[in-house]
């Protein structure tokens, strides 16, 4: 049974997909036209995504003029968050859904006067896996990993790391705390995407924050 | 766009989850009749689902006879992990797949000699949205949370603590370098599920196993 059904569901999923791309398309031709520079963050639950965005609009301020979405199944916290630190924050509920999709990132930047706007940062739903798939119109991926959660995370979301344009190691304040294999977890990287940056962090301390500001600013 | 491949999408959906309900329940059968206590393990990625079993698969060293399925996308890293434990561990790789199905499930049973297993764990694939809504066929469903995620994610994930037969928060070790309000995610757990047990506990220093254990022999 569950492989009849698998088998009708291969053209629906492409066309889902395929209409994403085009909306994804269309977001993305728009911030082009703006000169505005978007960033798709991708991270686990509680890798820091919301932490990272609250230190970096704290180092942005008054320098740049950023817009937020962020994406959760549940709760507006990560939204009333950020929004101490950006005037430009909408909250996007997915519900059940465990990725944004372009249409979403459409309908939020319809709300938000993108005039004003030079960067775009969307904090995906926390998920290592769904949100890949999917392409919003960003400028980057950015993958978010942490160390709390292992050096063998980047071997096990292959696909992530293939697609992404810059990889965050945050959290690297506890490493005294953890036992992580840096030189695993780059080797792992390498494997799957030769040349992406690797920048460390820490949200919580500023530790590396300029190099991920200064990749923002490039 | 989005919108015409949304409506056509959600009868197939349901489809999927009927067959898989099917399989499931012959799963649930299955097992039952051989009085196998099974667990579907639902974590984020790093939040130490395998930690846990590696050291859950020592206590019960001797005492019970348990078998271990593994979802990841990509690598056998878990498996092996686990298989220094137990001499019953299937890996099953996902692929792009976010979540284990009940068929994969069968499939990795039909697998294994049962008839000397009292105990399955069932550790599906690190995210906390997805494996929420595929029933596999097991007796109880755990839910795995980390310290190290922040005190949110209970509130954020409401359809996985709603669906917990029990709640383990684990990393505990880490407490005094991290800040975490044990007592707001708590009241996040009570308010969709109000008598769940929860048990803090580390799968590094064994802090709390002895309940966890304790529930498994209950």
């Amino acid at each position: 049974m569950a492989e009849a059904a698998q088998t009708t569901r291969i053209p629906l999923v492409e066309r889902v997909l395929e209409a994403n791309d085009e909306v994804a398309a269309a977001n993305r031709a728009e911030l082009q036209r703006r000169g505005i520079f978007s960033i798709d963050l991708i991270g686990a639950p509680g890798s820091g995504k919301t932490a990272l965005l609250e230190a970096t609009l704290r180092a942005l301020e008054g320098r740049r003029h950023p817009a937020v979405l962020v994406g959760d199944l549940a709760t507006r916290r990560d939204g009333d968050r950020l929004a101490r630190w950006c005037d430009k924050v909408i909250q996007i509920s997915t519900g059940q859904g465990c990725h944004l999709e372009a249409s979403q990132v459409r309908d939020a930047l319809a709300q938000i006067e993108l005039g004003q706007v030079d960067l775009l940062f969307i904090e995906n739903v926390g998920n290592l896996i769904c949100p890949v798939g999917f392409d919003l119109g960003q400028s980057a991926k950015v993958g978010l990993f942490s160390l709390t959660e292992g050096d063998d995370k980047a071997a096990k979301h292959p696909y992530l790391v293939e697609a992404a344009d810059l990889i965050l190691l945050n959290k690297i304040d506890l490493m005294p705390h953890l036992s992580f294999d840096r030189r695993s977890f780059e080797a792992d990287v390498r494997l799957l995407n030769p040349r992406v940056p690797i920048l460390d962090v820490s949200a919580t301390t500023g530790e590396g924050l300029d190099a991920w500001i200064a990749w923002l600013d490039r």
